[in-house]
């Protein structure tokens, strides 16, 4: 054996952590230009009117007696079920939320400032299904939850998980809340989603955060540090758990982002127009429900509209009308000045030009619209219905070139160039100047799954695709993974207080 | 064999021409929205000045003799190749460019307008290498070259022929631009690119537009019928057969798009104000000469400014550093006032995720930068290596998207549909309401690459990715073609003319 053979394979080696892939560093993203307006003042104006008339005229349904009486005695037209609204209380209300909050993570280093330019991009969240390229497709479970929260964890570009990353079916619902928010806790350090799941469960979900943040209850209503996202019941309704969760989170001015489920020609009119003027609709009678609640708690204006393929049904998502409602969407939050919620969404089954074209036209629109929140940034899949391992990365890294889109470009005088360009001169090359040689290793952002090689040297590796590619860094970047530090008595007080809750049985469930 | 059966199997079937896959309708786009400033007004016009020094102190070169004459006689400082420039001299010359004009097509129906808030996307032009999933990657040929011909004629996304799809290698370049020329002008109705390959050439070129065109010599002149790109040979050259291509097309008031290839980090300085810094002297010092030849010709501002992988020195398209230069580039075309040209470029290898993201990202970026020629919108592969069938399906149905995304967003009262949200009221649908039935056929984007089928639907019918449902389009677009109508007398003289050149040897070569 040559001693060359013997320095490539020493007979023992140190194994180290690995650090993992070249990833951009964690930071904050800031719009630096004005987000994209859809429609003009004036036509913004009559969808404003619009859905002021749909709340005046026929109301929404608040199914919740505690709810109900509270609109009676804010002087709203309360009917069986039904609350129909004088638009002036609607807007009043809604005026009293904040232009801007923080969100506070269990790492600090993790806050996030919601509003103003910037935008944060969430994990995916929610999915009933999990697929990666080699276990292939399956039923949510416990052990794919954790290692989602560990690739959303170790993920720079990933800033909060947006919730669940896939529903743990296989942890009882009795106790599943208590399970996967220890999970949570215990696996990542950034900010957190906690579901709006009826009055126990959200104590709960609160007492294990401040205990993990470390904060008295005083501090926790002083410092959001969870956010719940309130789904309407689309058309028109909102239900009993998510106006539980208004009442409880919104009481503790925890977050709360009402997010009207409107898909075009379904749950919605047919028109862009007209879903969104639905979505308005709900959208502001929630955020005013949590203003009613506690006046001046953080909310944050929700858009999903979306349309349906109308001759099957099937929901599309990262269509052009998607992207036109999401502008819309934007105006509309600016205009009542809150956060605004928006999302990365494929229709996608594989991981292939669709899932990548639906997700770039997303990010497109809530960039451009000015969103601040935007959920299932990464590793969502079928509208939902699957978080992706594979995809999680690809998104990733897409959320770091929109970020590194974001950045500002800097215009100084070296930056300028112009003696670089005459040292260089007429049909010279950059390659070995002074300029490039100082700036050369960071001057580009570096992607983890773009493959850059000449066809040649592609073709030689075996022609990988994106895919491909992330399914390595799957691995990867788990291998990399380091949970957040939590100090043994917080970690000890979290545990007492789960396991004592999960020993009590959690939450009665009626199965 | 039952009924049922027989009737789903007829014994015979009538063969119809297909009218192939659905597809929006040909249109022109208008973008609604101001483009989005990637600098401040400050910023922007250091950068205009950084150029104008790089113009007045470096200089650029200039490789005909006829070019540099008309420099020194318009007061320029040329020195051997160098022809050195008074700013004001540049900014003088550029303000006569025209800010908008129509780029006339030989079908009338395809003229397309240049500038304001148009937008047109062109086919893939001038790869050397040709792929398809059936028969792989190979050297381009004119088979291929025709082929890529029809199914950017085929696809209404597509508005103009950027060049030669492919190159056609098997024809001799003797004659390849009369054979190339000829067989885009009887296999396309849409505004057609000619090369810039030296005097004789060009004129071919322009006589056999002329002819198809059906115009006299003067119409021709007041009717720009073809454009060509005029590249900068990096840094701060231009070569020969492109100053040729000025010096013919402009005189004849035909638009040329000066393009500078400045990739940041090798032919350009490895930051993106550098690059575009030059980038930006390239350009104006092109457009200038334009005027110089003949004044209020049309010119288009070309931006081509991307990145290298300064590991491997492998060129990166589809960016942030992309987006950022694209986003630029718009805003100096839009201070000169001269139409802008850019691109939907990608690095990719395979038509993956990575083909799809990157070139969304590209589309993003001309998009709101404010692009109006937009060269290979369709089918680019391999940083403009390789022309790709299938991509150029999936990049026409993204085009098609953003088209939709483009229209006016309907915000009539019947759009706004608050009667149609009363009637549904809390908890209906609007599948089946007389608002939906009115409009359902048509309201929304149908793609035809997008699979929104359920996973159990999409996985009985064998998981088909986007690659599988492009490479079936390819095949029934192709079916779909027609060729455009062409009189017997026009299709004649273009035979005559090309014919008769053809064999006269066509351009002497020597090789």
């Amino acid at each position: 054996m040559s001693a060359e053979r013997r320095r490539r394979r020493p007979r023992q080696t140190v194994v180290e952590k690995p650090s993992g892939p070249v990833q951009p560093p964690w930071r904050l993203h800031e719009r630096r230009f004005d987000p994209t307006p859809i429609v003009s003042e004036d036509e913004l104006e009559a969808i404003h009117e619009a859905s002021l008339v749909v709340l005046r005229d026929t109301g929404m349904e608040f199914l919740h007696p505690t709810a109900r009486k509270m609109w009676a005695e804010a002087g709203a037209k309360v009917d069986g079920d039904r609350v129909r609204f004088d638009p002036e209380m609607v807007t009043e209300l809604v005026a009293t939320a904040p232009g801007e909050f923080v969100l506070h993570a269990p790492d600090p280093a993790r806050h996030l400032p919601m509003g103003g330019r910037n935008v944060a991009f969430a994990s995916v969240a929610s999915p009933p299904n999990v697929a990666d390229r080699a276990g292939g497709r399956r039923t949510g479970n416990r052990e794919d939850f954790r290692r989602l929260v560990m690739l959303g964890e170790v993920l720079n570009s990933i800033a909060f998980q947006g919730g669940y990353p896939v529903e743990p079916v296989d942890v009882h619902s009795s106790v599943r809340h208590l399970v996967a928010t220890r999970d949570l806790l215990t696996l990542t350090g950034k900010a957190l989603h906690a579901y709006s799941l009826g009055a126990q469960r959200n104590r709960d979900c609160l007492e294990m955060v401040r205990i993990v943040r470390g904060v008295s209850d005083d501090d926790l209503e002083a410092e959001p540090s969870i956010f719940t996202v309130v789904n309407c019941n689309s058309p028109l309704r909102l239900d009993t758990p998510m106006l539980e969760g208004i009442l409880q989170y919104s009481a503790r001015n925890q977050a709360v982002a009402v997010t009207p489920f409107t898909l075009a020609g379904a749950m919605a009119p047919v028109t862009v127009a007209g879903a969104v003027v639905q979505q308005n609709a709900e959208a502001l009678a929630g955020m005013a429900f949590c203003q009613l609640v506690r006046p001046g708690s953080p909310v944050i204006y929700g858009g999903f509209t979306s349309n349906v393929d109308m001759q099957s049904g099937a929901p599309a998502f990262g269509t052009p009308e998607y992207m036109q409602a999401v502008l819309l969407g934007g105006q509309l939050a600016r205009r009542y000045g809150v956060p605004y919620r928006s999302s990365n969404v494929c229709a996608a089954n594989a991981v292939d030009a669709q899932a990548a074209y639906e997700s770039v036209f997303s990010l497109w629109a809530v960039v451009m619209g000015g969103a601040h929140m935007v959920m299932h940034g990464a590793g969502w899949m079928e509208g939902g219905l699957q978080a992706c391992y594979e995809k999680m990365v690809i998104d990733a890294d897409m959320i770091g070139m929109v970020g590194e889109f974001l950045r500002p470009l800097a215009t100084d005088t070296d930056s300028l160039a112009v003696e670089a360009i005459a040292e260089v001169g007429p049909g010279g090359h950059f390659f070995g100047t002074a300029h490039t040689l100082a700036r050369f290793r960071d001057a580009f952002f570096k992607p983890m799954v773009s493959d850059w090689r000449n066809y040649e040297s592609w073709a030689e590796a075996g022609s990988p695709t994106a895919l491909d590619h992330a399914e390595r860094l799957v691995g990867e970047l788990l291998d990399a993974y380091q949970p957040p530090p939590l100090a043994d008595d917080v970690r000890a007080e979290l545990d007492d207080f789960t396991d004592r809750r999960i020993a009590e049985g959690g939450v009665e469930t009626d199965f």
